[in-house]
């Protein structure tokens, strides 16, 4: 609570879209501050099915970075009790659970969570799963990953730290090796397209439309690489 | 029923490791015959959890051969309203479903659920699964899959029609490609063991003790070759 104790009481709090947890934004109100509340509607419907396996008395498993913001935000609304896992390895090493309820981190791939719950399914007796991927991500990330294949190079443009960019770079590196990730068009390095004349773009979900129309234009003026936006 | 009506009021009716649906044991009650359950404890719950999952209101799908008599004696016990599924692509093609109960065939192999489940979840919001699998069945496999690649080839023994004796030979076969599924001693060609010394032997859960031992010995006494009796 260290933040709000910084704040003055006519301060507005905004709370993000990654969410935080409930006793966060109790603390606000009590506090009388004024809330406004970004949660992404995608996570605030992960917290909820969180809280509500937690109360019908599952065990609740995560499948997340357990040091990104949502995942610590859908923690603390299991007071706590949920289990973070990230790898299929981290599954398997999980003592048997016979009621396991399951929330995924939003940003995450489809591909990935569905390896996840594969593995899930060998510790749990009941695995019950709400699938809860950001529709838009996962729109974004199919559309990447039919691009990906058939261009020389992808660019990938959003935050070195956002975990929805990362996945987008990584499903289409499955696809196509060749994925540069970067923040901006001051990043780009012209060796990477020599000899290349069909690139594919695709962006982080909170990336701006200016840094990509950026990104785009310095990659049409490369010689001879040949940009092309996502889709085509 | 018209089996039941077949048989004298002084019969004993028993049911078969497969089980069947409750109406057909009700009927047979109902006639005052004698029932004998030898339905398996797994098939038990699977039905169990199939008609819990029908009550609870979750339409339920069933991973597993729509014809096996257990898969048949389980969509029995949601009222015939279970779809059944074998495969990622009827999970695919599958229409969305918000609430999804899902329960599998017991004799199935792990790595297959695993798979049409991970499809599943493209196809639901909420998919609750119980692993119905079959503890014996699953422990046959693990150990026939972990001798099979340190063999020349395998031998399967069991029905044709044996659910858990096909699933042995599949999860097998993708180990190892030289995998011969037999019913007994007789089918066994010498010229599939042609310049090998080392075949594995594993057996369908119901496979009689006798039938594994007469292979056996016919595989121990081919030339060149020498069989080994899993687990080694």
């Amino acid at each position: 609570m260290a933040d709000l104790d910084e704040v003055g009481s006519d301060t507005t709090v905004v709370i993000r879209s990654h969410g935080v947890g409930p006793e966060v934004k109790q603390e606000a109100v009590d506090r009388g501050l004024r809330v406004v509340d970004t949660t992404c509607p995608f996570v605030t419907k992960a917290q909820q099915y969180a809280g509500r396996l937690i109360d019908e008395n599952y065990r609740v498993v995560v499948i997340g970075d357990k040091d990104h913001p949502e995942v610590i935000g859908v923690v603390a609304h299991t007071a706590g009790k949920a289990i973070v896992i990230n790898t299929v390895a981290e599954a398997e090493a999980l003592k048997f659970i016979p009621r396991m309820g399951v929330v995924f981190q939003t940003t995450h791939a489809i591909g990935h969570v569905q390896e996840v719950v594969g593995a899930l399914l060998k510790r749990g007796k009941e695995v019950r799963v709400f699938n809860t991927l950001c529709g838009a991500t996962t729109s974004m990330q199919k559309t990447a990953v039919e691009l990906a294949p058939d261009v020389e190079a992808m660019v990938i443009i959003g935050g070195k730290l956002s975990a929805n960019t990362a996945q987008l770079a990584e499903v289409c590196r499955k696809v196509n090796p060749r994925v540069h990730q970067i923040e901006s068009a001051d990043e780009i390095d012209e060796s990477w397209f020599a000899g290349i004349r069909l690139v594919g773009v695709s962006a982080g979900a909170s990336t701006p439309d200016e840094v990509i129309a950026e990104v785009v234009e310095r990659l049409t003026n490369l010689e001879p690489a040949a940009a092309g936006a996502s889709p085509r």
